[in-house]
């Protein structure tokens, strides 16, 4: 097997959650990148292709975040020099705010974990995979990383010190994800954020994180319907994303528990109870950016339980 | 048994709980009210006594927090105009930030629902309570009264809605409280807070929040520890008590797992996993005051899984 290869799927994901800016994130099932890891007689890791993506992402190990994810990884476990080829096949789109780099870091560290017969737990990789993600992203985050590589729903105390908690999550949600033929930055989306807000929508949205997490302990679709709901960040970022409250109000109005921006956007995910609120909340936010004269991409998953898999 | 009356228990709390300003508070075992309700010849609510209290507190139906509590869930179940008197035993200080008012607009209605063989459930009784309390302190406000009457940890999503919760908490736990002997007026302690916060204080505060939670629902001491953590409201409201980043610090130093001011103040809590940590703590607490000059009163409870109760 180890001359084979091995393939892993490194799931795309929704961090934010509304309420839960940099603290929360949910693991989809697809999109996705697949990524493969072989042996090779040469030395070191190299990063042999790269298919999928339309924008040219470097080849070069220390440029690349599965590489460089990867690399620590070797690093940290004493292997750098252990002849590895690395290929990346993305299937999901780049700059969405689906967590695509995230997706590529987390599967550089499970290739090469895979490939050398498990040396390290998914929660020992962590570190090495928002390190991955920090090349393309700049910041060291988790909330991407985490739940692609881990699975579910998994809320962050600090980032800076990797205090990660996976939560529960009632059976049967759907996530629909509809993403506009729009580019946002992530630097401007970060760049339109205000580094003050007032007590009161602090107030406020302590109460809906809190809320959102007594919700899924206790399967309370109720409460987590009404603790969906960000006082802060969405209505500055929503200036980027044209026709948001129109697709918000189209997602609400199919039955959607909650509707927000996918990371800094310009995705959006709606939050369902299941199967056919979610097919009608998804075409019902495209027909929405539709009449914005926006074309958008629709993806439906439920909440993907495994995180990043070898397949 | 009508005609002997009926006495009930109703605790003090402390709101807040560092990281939760407004939507988070616990119920203590003591100190607390005695609240004696008993049918009387004479139409309508009257309070007929009330000891305990150095502050005169008004007799007065209309103006006293028990007298409103009860006459609100009188006039909600149609009996305004049945005989009744209360006495009001106050065995707790006043102006502590322990949820003095609360304790006894909660001691209100269970008093008049004990007398009546039980008309409302507990939860029932929760807006009345909150109405009562609203008369002493001016806002509608649950993070006292809704742990004193329901019992537990409460977590408050929305103290407008009265979209309160229960969460668990581990066994064991103890909370001291310190109750320095200095006076801060409510509403001094409101004006001194700012009415805007950093985006990055809001995250963290965020974070802690959810940490807490987490910690309560897994029974992880750690994560509770490190998100019993306030960078809001403690650093603006520390000013006001003398000498208390030493009472935290003597308190963080003899194993507190978080320590912080209880409700408006002046009273200091420490969360603490056993007894003997607890009186270690309380000690030192008292100490760290007496060396700025300040007389303090201990209280050691369990958290008070009950809330108010008949006895």
């Amino acid at each position: 097997m180890s001359n084979t290869g091995v393939k892993v799927w490194a799931p795309a994901s929704v961090a934010n959650l509304g309420c839960g800016y940099d603290i929360l994130g949910l693991c989809l099932e697809k999109p996705g990148d697949e990524i493969i890891a072989r042996f090779s007689d040469k030395k070191g890791l190299r990063i042999t292709l790269i298919t999928g993506s339309k924008k040219q992402l470097p080849t070069e190990v220390e440029k690349n975040t599965a590489g460089v994810a990867a690399m620590k990884m070797l690093e940290h476990i004493g292997e750098s020099d252990r002849g590895i080829d690395l290929e990346i096949h993305k299937k999901m789109p780049f700059g969405s705010g689906l967590g695509s780099s995230a997706a590529s870091a987390v599967g550089g560290v499970m290739a090469v974990n895979e490939l050398l017969k498990r040396p390290l737990t998914k929660r020992e990789m962590l570190p090495f995979a928002v390190l991955g993600e920090q090349v393309a992203d700049g910041s060291y985050h988790a909330d991407n990383v985490a739940p692609s590589l881990l699975g579910g729903i998994i809320f962050i105390r600090d980032n800076a010190t990797l205090d990660v908690h996976r939560i529960p999550n009632p059976k049967g949600l759907q996530v629909v994800c509809v993403y506009p033929r729009i580019k946002i930055l992530t630097k401007d989306a970060r760049d339109i954020l205000s580094d003050q807000t007032t007590l009161k929508n602090t107030i406020t949205q302590t109460g809906n994180i809190g809320g959102l997490i007594v919700g899924m302990y206790n399967a309370d679709l109720d409460l987590i319907s009404r603790s969906l709901n960000d006082v802060i960040i969405e209505p500055q970022r929503a200036k980027l994303i044209p026709g948001f409250y129109d697709v918000k109000d189209a997602a609400m109005n199919q039955g959607a528990m909650g509707c927000s921006i996918s990371g800094a956007g310009p995705t959006i995910f709606a939050i369902c109870p299941n199967t056919f609120v979610a097919e009608n909340t998804a075409n019902a936010m495209q027909l929405a950016f539709k009449k914005h004269k926006i074309e958008s991409h629709i993806f439906i998953s439920p909440i993907n339980q495994n995180g990043s898999y070898l397949f």
